[in-house]
């Protein structure tokens, strides 16, 4: 990235000076080229005089481009090429053509590609591809279109210190690399030029993975919450005329957020347990799922986690019960009430085991839970081996998915024998929500059986059940 | 790694189409080669192809090695490794045998070894640097062996995006990493060859360095479940033919937790300290340190992490207490009774600023635990320089002990003064809690006195106490 | 890296040998260098014995250098030099005049810079650069310096595992991290020699970035802690003769730190809306911030998680209400009292309304809150795009403060309006902390507006506003 000094001085006189280089350019600052006046190539020329770089900028109309960082130059096109050994192309894809007949003056550079698409799959080719097929002699290298504009101006910041590159050319990705490491952000290489798409995909993307799980929560919140509001706040004011409205901020959201929680923790180890299934039905491992299948097993985090922050919610809605207003007044109403009546109670053991049963698993299923989340974070399952990672998410995984359930169970008791939990003929959501978790522990118990879990174990080994038919179709193939 | 057609062309007679290859043959298509058809390399040549790649078995019997993905081949060896620069070898370590007739074949290619052992220690030598001794003319590059079969079929999931890889050659290491990064993972260089042990080591340990800590934390919670099973419900029981069986669940666990937790926090500072004094005694820092206690301060983070845990439960038991059944039917009654008896209670001040103090240090001690815990994630002590880690895990974690151990003394108070507290002769639990962590903290604070700290610190900047005999042994070696 | 075994030979007679190399000694060892027989060279060269490596020292007086670690020699610094292929520089920054004799010896060698300056900007050139101007015909390399003595001397713990290095020659810094790795250390290429400075810089860093935000805090918590106690403690004892000074432990903290919270949380978000209105009123993005506003920016993530830290304790601070000695006095005597004055009570559903909302958002706000903490951990803010990223700060941020706000103005409901509540003439002190929020959330409002947005992102995309007198001053400059 040497500069050429003379071809510098030779276009010095139709360059436009727009200040006198002062105390940034000292003498052996490195040179370098921004095709492009718009707003990224000013972020972007400003923050590389920072750090020391000397920019010149090459423009179509190098004397009327708008203002430009103090200190840099405007050339054409061709001066600018020939005075620097790299070049960043800030030009949006639809005006690369120009840069066909600079081919000669690019040959050998390195051609810094930093444009992003307004959506995804616009081009059947990615804009560096592009780039590189219209000017075969520069070695193009995919960087910094990660970064947002603001990180680009001003230097890294929290989620834009990492530079994400790519390109044929070993030394031109170096030289970039180098490059980013001085503008202070960290560059990590993804391979060849190839990659380039999947670079310029991923500042558009927006939680992908997290939508199908997403929606499938407020689904179920949203059906929940209408079906409690139904059964509890309006069945009371039909039947019985009294306004107990106030409880939805409180009583209602802490009976939807368990029932939504403990459904998608169970949505999350269902597929797990189908696939299982799938596999020792069809004797083989070596047949894709079903897409939907597939599907549902890339999003088993995302739906864990939500069901996590439902559970966290549950957690707190629960344990500010006593300090309710409602909640108070209640049990001072209940004690007067005692006393003007005369009345006793009897302290009764089996409610007292059941409650603090009840209570109990719950927070260990909440710890086990968190525990969960916590090893879900990307720094922490990176230091964990595969076998240890698995034995967290599966072993501890189906724990939590046991205590939760006996803990939803122990919450209902015996109310399912009374009919008067049945308002209006409905099922309390309680028992709404242990219908897929007991799906699901039955399902995985009877995988667990020693004959099953055998053969099981076979398949995932690599052993396939030829079945007649199937043999024939497999020497019919020889 | 270019594709030697003719040879490809020539070896066609006798290898084994599956299938036309369809879409994915490319004309730019890479060929791989993978030697085995077992389980491993059916996942990986899947794969591969999935991601663009021409792939080519090589088998003893290529004529009837069982299914093989669509679109592969299958030869003999000597064919196979002919027609691909890079060579997966997916094979038992106990058939590498055959593989030393290859070596004129195999000269100057790119060996993958991606087998692991069934245990640690099985082999003096590692497999790839075994492989490499059989072949030396080609450049062995242990790769992909963390990875479960499962992400080698699917590609990357949370545990295993990154592929560990180390080989003695960079141009090998570099053919792999760019392969890697196109199956979607990240790759890690891991130096020479002279890691592939540690790599073959590392998908066959389960948590090798929580072994202790968790033992200690069994052990403890085992002992005091029933040392407090004894003191409480046996007692009750025997003495005053009274069953409070149920407060097992919560009132017991909620004093085994913080019991435990409190033990265990103390653990993880006291080795600290000890190594302090011997260094002290020593006069010197540059003697190891006695194995058990070198093995002690290795699970430092563990035993602290997994007190957090505990004390993580005991905040919950806790802060349920208000909501259970016990506890509101005790509060009740003692009401009635008080109006009944129409008894008067005056409030003490002194023991709402004792309870108060035992409340506000138990949360500010938990706070700054967890604190604690956040900083021990791997990615945010990644990026603490080492002063500021050593000031949180010493200064704060000193604190924490401070805190949680005042917590402690303040919920004993003068219990400790009644005879009534000692059941059958044994002391309350709190008190056998805080047994470990006023050793540690009388100790450190014998460190920190000026003329002890100076001692210290000299002998931890290298500085040497000698003895009359020590310097007489010193000057025999000299 | 090989040895020189005529050149270690030749020098044997003069070197001092400590002990007969013993089982360590493999004949394929690689033999380093260490300038310098302080701590840091012999707890380095310790290391280095234990991973397999020779080492000799250089040293001035190598037969009267004090005690060496088993199995290394002493020598000249010339004979030293000359026996191995890399030379480490364990010798501090003001006796490096010496090397300069060495630079024959040294010419063509891998120099690695371990030292660290007792304090930032002593010296107007890295350690590392100056070490390169004294030899040039060696390749420096700046390695090592980030870790604790402690690491070099046992191995990689938490906070050390990764070793930061620079130099200008790419194989020097090869050679480098293969031993680094060989160490068990994690090697990070932070690019050319000139970073060298900002390596030298890390380890004397105690959380600069915390600074600001900490006084802040420590500030805000001392101005609110007396005010309240002003308010609450003192006055009622000057008016009333009444002693509530248990009340400092948790009431009064409880008000202090969600006061301190939410003032901080709105401080996080308020610089964005200043710098918004800032490009407003100039009509340009390009010009710099002023410097108290950069500054503010850059701290916004500590002063959130700062504000996180207090909501945490706020949350658990009233928990723990209904297990306090003075609660349950106060609810059993209020319970007592109206039965003995036979008074009752009537249910007010807009209190229980008011009541149960005020804990739904302070649960909400304090669970999104949870979730932007989770997200600016390093490893998660990592693997989220920019967009991503700007999405969950931004958009749930606002949401954050709304919540937090709206808990607050839920919190005082009426009470403003009762003169009571201004105690000796001060506001209570919710309502001070409300006067941050609000006006952040007004202008934020403001900012929203249609006409405005449009404006800012017209800005935000490059476009300036010309004034007249503004293109004047252009059209001077071009």
């Amino acid at each position: 990235m040497s500069v050429d000094s003379s071809v510098s001085n030779e276009v010095q006189s139709e360059s436009v000076l727009l200040c006198p280089q002062g105390t940034t350019a000292a003498p052996e600052q490195k040179l370098l080229c921004i095709f492009g006046t718009g707003d990224l190539g000013r972020s972007l020329g400003q923050r590389l005089l920072q750090c020391g770089y000397g920019v010149v900028y090459g423009s179509r109309r190098p004397n009327s481009c708008g203002p430009l960082p103090w200190g840099t130059k405007a050339m054409n096109h061709e001066a600018a090429a020939m005075s620097a050994a790299l070049v960043f192309v800030c030009v949006h894809r639809e005006n690369y053509d120009f840069l066909e007949a600079l081919a000669p003056q690019l040959n050998g550079k390195v051609l810094v590609d930093v444009s992003n698409n307004l959506k995804k799959n616009l081009y059947p080719e990615s804009n560096a591809e592009y780039l590189q097929r219209l000017i075969p002699g520069a070695d193009v290298v995919k960087a910094f279109n990660t970064l947002s504009a603001w990180s680009l101006q001003n230097g890294p910041s929290d989620a834009n210190r990492q530079v994400y590159l790519c390109g044929n050319s070993v030394q031109a990705k170096q030289a970039v690399e180098e490059m980013a490491t001085k503008l202070g952000f960290a560059a990590l290489d993804r391979g060849s030029l190839s990659a380039a798409g999947e670079l310029e995909d991923f500042p558009l993307q927006l939680f992908p993975e997290w939508r199908l799980p997403l929606r499938v929560a407020v689904g179920l919140t949203a059906f929940f919450f209408f079906y409690l509001l139904m059964r509890d706040v309006v069945y009371t004011y039909v039947e019985k005329r009294k306004d107990i409205s106030f409880r939805i901020m409180v009583s209602l959201a802490n009976k939807v957020f368990p029932i939504v929680s403990l459904i998608m923790l169970a949505l999350c180890y269902l597929p797990g347990v189908i696939a299982a299934y799938l596999q020792l039905y069809r004797g083989t491992k070596y047949r894709r799922f079903p897409d939907w299948l597939d599907r549902w097993m890339l999003c088993r985090k995302q739906l864990g986690l939500i069901a996590l922050g439902f559970a966290f919610l549950h957690v707190f809605y629960t344990l500010i019960i006593p300090i309710r207003y409602y909640v108070r007044f209640r049990i001072t109403e209940s004690t007067i009430s005692k006393i003007r009546e005369n009345r006793t109670s009897v302290f009764d053991t089996t409610t007292a085991w059941r409650a603090d049963s009840f209570y109990s698993m719950g927070i260990l299923g909440f710890g086990l839970f968190v525990l969960l989340g916590i090893s879900s974070l990307p720094s922490v399952s990176n230091a964990l081996s595969w076998r240890e990672f698995s034995f967290i998410q599966s072993k501890l995984g189906y724990l939590t998915v046991f205590f939760c359930t006996l803990h939803t169970y122990l919450y209902g008791w015996d109310k399912f024998l009374y009919l008067s939990s049945y308002k209006w003929f409905t099922p309390p959501g309680y028992l709404l929500s242990l219908v897929v978790p007991s799906v699901l522990i039955v399902l995985k118990l009877l995988l667990l059986l020693p004959c099953v879990d055998r053969s099981l174990t076979r398949i995932r080994q690599g052993w396939e059940r030829t079945d007649p038919e199937d043999g024939s179709v497999k020497a019919l193939l020889t």
